[in-house]
């Protein structure tokens, strides 16, 4: 398969792809709003998808943004320097084993992490001791169970399903933004409240189309292909049918459903 | 193949459906707003569960509610009268005969209605001889295919499942709000715009879990029990038990989501 980018690197088409990409950031992360003075810790920062986003929102915080893994961290902090973010410190560790006191943090954000542990409520649980009563947890998580679009085939519902068994193999749960809910409610946060956020796309909203329909969620199943196959959870024809469905979903008359979950909840 | 309407006709299924419209009014019509003076159809108003909220919210527009079942008009014309409702006019008859002169109304309102019909995008392209040019379509359905749930449930989504074929046999569409954009676009109506309007319920929002987890969406896959195990969809253990499941995602840690579809459109 031609893996080849099939937009190209063009400065027009760069700024068009940010604009896609600033809806979805919109969606998930403009109602995270944090006092001046607030100490922050994002826990699993990744490569820092979220934390330029974090930073940027709220100036006057200061973030610590961690993640288990040095060369994640590492590409972070590059992109933060030439982004020229300024109140955010990154760091290495474990959220099971943070070399913080107790009670440091007012508060706790965590986007897209959940969904890869084995042990999500138990990491939820470890997290709340480093929030200072009062402080809050935000939690923001998409599900795959929530993927639906016209037009529907058995053939992409396979493909995505063949996603969802790959992380549920790595310990990981693709459908955890349902369980936000109960995650946060067992593990002892008070007021919990969770707000979906669907993204819709029609033709009537190409910026969904291009930025989530084909270069989000498509992609992301695309990406699966060799280990998923490899693996044996599904036939190399079978996933290219998915494919090419998911990407007929994106034509002038196809629709496309996702939801993102966000919670937010009180440490008592 | 039986073409009887899904739901049926019996006084429980019209409180069911009464029940149901309350808890959504909000949700689903708030923004449906016509200009004083206005002239609009509601084709397939059934037994008005609709009806009275969009004569409420349009107290300075007149209303004409058609129905094919004469004993839904009589219903919903009771129920109007009860009511004090004095803009709206009830009258028996088929959207693909209507009495009326091309153009003889400003707006055109349909909800819950396309879902039962074999050929809905017929229904739209003959029902747009009636808008006059400029006037507006006004489109709500649901999906069945965008309910999911915490603890999810094969059984659960087997007993949805059995609804929706029955519906199908009955000629309908039970997963059709995916399907608004294109369904409207190809009918030939210009603006399409379609937002969803998602019910999420966990015990934070209990009128929610009530009013739709158990009320609407349970009841509703509950009450085709007979016809689904007599024309073998499923068996009666198997659709008890997906019941159940449902039940279940009432209580305290349970979660219940599900997609309305809003469609706009113009007579260009």
């Amino acid at each position: 398969m031609n893996k080849a980018y099939v937009h190209g690197y063009d400065p027009r088409e760069s700024r068009r792809l940010q604009d896609q990409a600033s809806t979805l950031v919109q969606l998930l992360h403009s109602d995270t709003s944090y006092p001046a003075g607030s100490l922050v810790l994002e826990a699993g920062c990744g490569v820092g998808a979220q934390t330029l986003t974090l930073s940027r929102n709220n100036p006057e915080a200061s973030i610590i943004s961690m993640d288990i893994s040095r060369a994640s961290v590492l590409q972070a902090r590059g992109k933060a320097e030439v982004a020229g973010i300024e109140n955010v410190d990154f760091l290495q560790a474990d959220i099971f084993r943070l070399p913080f006191q107790p009670q440091s943090f007012d508060h706790l954000f965590l986007c897209f992490v959940l969904e890869h542990l084995p042990r999500p409520m138990e990491a939820l649980t470890a997290l709340k001791d480093f929030i200072r009563p009062g402080g809050t947890i935000t939690v923001i998580e998409g599900d795959h169970g929530s993927a639906y679009f016209y037009p529907d085939s058995i053939a992409a519902q396979r493909a995505i399903l063949a996603q969802v068994e790959l992380q549920r193999c790595a310990g990981g749960n693709a459908m955890i933004g349902r369980e936000l809910y109960p995650l946060l409610s067992k593990a002892g946060y008070s007021s919990v409240r969770v707000s979906p956020r669907m993204v819709y796309a029609d033709s009537s909203r190409p910026e969904m189309v291009e930025g989530f329909t084909r270069n989000t969620f498509t992609a992301m199943i695309e990406g699966v292909r060799e280990q998923a196959i490899e693996l044996g959870m599904i036939k190399p024809e079978a996933f290219d049918e998915g494919i090419r469905d998911l990407y007929r979903t994106a034509e002038e008359d196809g629709v496309f459903c996702y939801t993102f979950f966000k919670a937010t909840g009180v440490k008592g």
